[in-house]
């Protein structure tokens, strides 16, 4: 049985991790998705030296710290990816690359994400272009799978497809060596753009082009607008209000995802918002 | 010759010190009025589990930790009281109990005032009401000035109060011993309303009337519309952007001023972002 929370936070950031402690304070049931270092980007600073409470801390300093505050209210990181959010009405479904779980409320803690889409991404995006090779590997058997990747943890999806796809193209975005079985074609070129008719057909590369009939598509993070059909965006952030209330009624957004200053300081500051927020709709739900 | 600043923090709340840090940070020429405590509502807080990075640690653990902060950053709070803010068009004039400065931008962190207004008081305010005697003391030489003091710290203005007027009445609105000169009229009984017609000129009270030519209406806090004349308001609070900006171009908001919920983590975080919308402000106007 799929189980149901009344708050899924999305992103182990300092946003999610600030919504998590007051979810966890009121004592409601929530999951938090994300990874056991939290953020990229926290433990790599060098020294954090303007946030309230915190002097002169280090990133590593301040993700102990947390480690510490999680681990006394028994807070656990659930370390999944997540793909997609439904918005069912008066619920949430929400798709990691592990499993399936139910939320009244969600929070959008998923930071910035500064890599942009590729030309074509959007326009064929389920018609041929797959963030997931999971959920959607039993409809390219037999055809031929392009991965366009970020990075080298994706390259066990590609072994995956290949059990499954006639063929494997696997064009590695980025700059580690790349060790894959012998039978899947390792393109290293730059993307250009993505191309067909009402499906995509080709990835068009800088220097050769791919003939295709699936193109998955593999980033750490995915953009808002891709992870929950039909959220409101401002340019490039999700379109929050002051009570960090998104377009889709219950679901909420914090953090770097809906706008600068990308601050630590200002990411809790928001997720804190955005959990009381939740915890309100979910008073008005009864 | 007065002082000018790029940055005046009027409050020393978790965000008036998260604002402070960031123009330290950045270098800028700033000055806090606040309080040694910070603030009376942090140093009470028994335990704070939800401020990210501090783990269960009480209010007083918490200021502790600011001391460090502050200390090693060289951050000192001025302990003034700050009365009024004049916008002058491209420049600020604060006017605090003991001084008068100048600055680029004023970052309003003064927390919510739980106290309401009198009746009256508005209508009356600079037709014979105010909130500060140093300021207006000249103003009722040889006349009957009332006091309404929410605190006993204002017995030493009612002493100097009766060196100028004929005659001072003193309306305590607070439980603690009167202890000020026999001379001064003490009345204990509850505040109904202020009353007059161009002018005040009757404190009206539960069981009597005292009449008066001037009133002076003394709080630790003011309200914002009162602190900064032409101030845009949202029922209670500061209207504010996502950026922190209110309607008077270069002033900035930020804490339990602009609006719920009143948390040290959101506090924090949106002082830090009026103090880089502030440097951003200074940025554009050189």
């Amino acid at each position: 049985m799929v189980q149901r929370y009344d708050i899924a936070i999305v992103g182990s950031g300092p946003a999610g991790l600030s919504a998590s402690l007051n979810a966890c304070v009121r004592k409601k049931k929530f999951i938090i998705f994300g990874n056991k270092n939290y953020s990229d980007k926290l433990i790599k600073a060098v020294k954090i030296n303007n946030y309230l409470g915190l002097s002169g801390k280090s990133g590593v300093e301040f993700k102990n710290e947390i480690d510490k505050q999680l681990s006394l209210m028994n807070i656990v990181v659930t370390e999944e990816k997540v793909n997609t959010v439904f918005a069912m009405g008066s619920y949430f479904i929400i798709v990691s690359d592990k499993g399936t779980y139910e939320a009244k409320t969600v929070i959008l803690a998923t930071g910035i994400s500064f890599e942009g889409a590729i030309d074509g991404e959007k326009e064929h995006l389920g018609r041929g272009v797959s963030y997931c090779v999971t959920c959607d590997a039993q409809l390219c058997k037999n055809k031929v799978s392009t991965i366009i990747s970020y990075s080298s943890k994706y390259e066990t999806e590609a072994e995956f497809l290949l059990g499954i796809s006639s063929e494997v193209f696997y064009v590695p975005v980025y700059k580690a060596d790349v060790k894959v079985n012998s039978k899947i074609h390792v393109i290293k070129d730059k993307v250009i753009s993505i191309e067909g008719g009402y499906k995509a057909a080709k990835v068009q590369l800088k220097n050769e082009s791919i003939k295709t009939d699936y193109v998955f598509i593999l980033r750490d993070r995915i953009s808002p607008i891709q992870l929950v059909p039909g959220l409101k965006m401002n340019e490039n952030h999700i379109a929050v209000d002051r009570l960090m209330q998104t377009n889709i009624k219950g679901c909420f957004a914090a953090g770097d995802a809906v706008g600068k200053p990308y601050q630590y300081i200002k990411a809790a500051g928001e997720g804190n918002i955005a959990a009381l927020s939740a915890i309100e709709y979910l008073q008005s739900l009864k």
